[in-house]
């Protein structure tokens, strides 16, 4: 059951299923667009493991199906729309799109989205905008799941931050797609399945105190934030602007699966930045290329090891999945495939 | 020689110093103002400590005097101004009204700066444009001293990035002004004196390899990013805005005693968003005090312990050192008053 499949393959799959769970043709492909795309590049996590957490938010009504998701507000570069609790996909794309048209018209722009869900990676929205000359960024809130610095308890999202810029010659944009967390909780389950020691920094056991044991952050300990203190303060920034300046909601919300029984409220920020009014996007990729050079010129940390700019590993997997599929572990296919089988589906990984 | 001095008298010394170098009258209070704010709050690594180096940039020629500082261009929400190797304060704290104006306009601004200098303190430009109600921010490129991920030499500046938003009840502004390396050099120079180990986070020696030994990290070793990969992004990112597309220059720049026979180069970008557009301003303001106070509701890590929120250290220490006078370090002191010899002034700390 384990192995590789084709691109095409999964997406027919994926969008098969988002149709059973009552998703529109169009909705059901701009999902799987987004799930494929992370699953092709190595980004496991905001991949096809989030279809099943989708579908059953669909399925349950805690995620509404077919909203309008209107603007409730649009005035020089800034924008708002209400998602109405609808797939964080769908009102991404939309507010993506809007930063970018209002970026043409005013140089910069700052787009709020409220009331919606997961939005799955950063790197979906970024990249396609930094092919077309714009520098992109994008921000969202997320279930609570960090403790902020100083606290021995978890109330801070891992709050996703996505940045883009083109890079010249035909090369992917330069794109970093991050969470604020040391590391993803995934990780630490990995740790603790190997019985392998974590290094202090990861997150706190259950008491608040730091630990080298996997288990004990797994088990009512938390998260910590990349950098201590700085990595705090820049979710506490996320959260304020993505949850309370969109009139989303608070800080701390709840995760995918953590509560069928009522809207994540989750918020997001997406802009742009017109880098032709700066100056001729030429110059800009040539001179980036440049510094960039530079950079992957250093001598290595490791031995032979090799400097990879962000994006770069993301690019490589991608590559690799065009060429020979893409890896989906069995234990995974054997899920889908039974949702498939639930949802009446005939396709099978 | 040691001891506290009124934030007045810091004032007009620096003023003094300032104006002996050249500087007008203007330009000499607003540097001396970016100076005394970062003392009061405790930020010495951008107070006092930069005068001389500042002074000795402007006295050799390095950084320009009374230069114009033009906007070299200005459409919709973005603007480019052109700092003509004047002081990074002047050209900042211009940038920083001309952010705040556009998004008074068009709801949010992007102001790139070229051929700047070391601009000092974010928080200085981020919190008056907060206190009016805007989310503020703030990037600069900086000296080389960092090594990117994966690198065993430095090459990305520390690049700042400050952030600030209006807090209810009359309260300062929520304000994030950091570096992106882990620690500052001045901690790695404190642990090397008092023969401290540091964590293996904090730097590599001159062997690209991670050190134990502050006194490694100082001598031809490097600092290294904050949250290893992700700070090492977001620096890349910070320096390909500030230096590139702002137009000063490329990646690693020098510091401000490295050379003075060149300028800085240095690049920022200064930004802002109206948050009334999105909501009513005491909304806004009220929602957050509910969410940051469940964050210091929160248990503390350490027992006893307090949750500090983004810039409540600082403000507590400039409340403090409006009670009871600015402590001077006794060194520093002797080199200020050393400098107001040689340069005619009759003040001394």
């Amino acid at each position: 059951m384990s192995g590789r499949t084709d691109a095409a393959a999964l997406r027919a799959f994926s969008v098969s299923l988002c149709r059973a769970a009552g998703l529109s043709a169009d909705d059901a492909a701009l999902l799987t667009d987004s799930i494929v795309f992370a699953e092709c590049r190595g980004v496991t996590s905001h991949g096809l493991l989030r279809l099943p957490q989708y579908i059953a938010r669909l399925r349950s009504g805690a995620t509404a199906r077919n909203v309008p998701m209107p603007f409730t507000m649009e005035c020089g570069g800034t924008a708002r729309l209400d998602a109405q609790n609808g797939l964080g996909q769908l009102a991404g794309r939309k507010a993506a799109d809007k930063a970018e048209e209002l970026a043409g018209k005013y140089g910069v722009s700052f787009v709020a989205v409220a009331n919606s869900n997961h939005f799955g990676t950063g790197a979906w929205y970024a990249i396609p905008a930094a092919r077309r000359g714009f520098f992109a960024f994008n921000l969202s809130s997320a279930a609570s799941a960090m403790a902020p610095h100083g606290a021995a308890q978890p109330l801070l999202g891992t709050d996703p931050l996505g940045l883009a810029l083109p890079r010249g010659e035909g090369k992917a944009p330069l794109a970093l797609d991050m969470a604020l967390s040391t590391v993803a909780r995934g990780k630490i389950r990995y740790a603790a399945l190997s019985g392998t020691p974590i290094p202090e920094t990861w997150g706190l056991d259950a008491h608040g105190a730091p630990t080298t044991d996997a288990s004990a952050v797994l088990n009512g300990g938390t998260l910590l934030p990349a950098g201590g203190a700085k990595g705090s303060g820049l979710a506490i920034f996320i959260e304020l602007l993505c949850a309370v300046l969109t009139g989303s909601g608070a800080l701390g919300g709840t995760g995918l699966l953590s509560d069928l029984s009522r809207p994540a409220g989750t918020g997001h920020i997406f802009g742009c930045v017109d880098i032709k009014r700066f100056l001729p996007l030429e110059t800009f990729e040539r001179l980036c290329e440049e510094s960039l050079s530079r950079i992957t010129a250093l001598a290595p940390a490791q031995p032979g090891g090799e400097i990879l700019l962000p994006g770069e590993p993301e690019e490589r997997r991608a590559a690799e999945s065009a060429a020979n599929g893409v890896p989906v572990a069995a234990a995974l296919r054997e899920t889908l495939n039974a949702l498939a089988e639930e949802l009446g589906c005939a396709e099978r990984l």
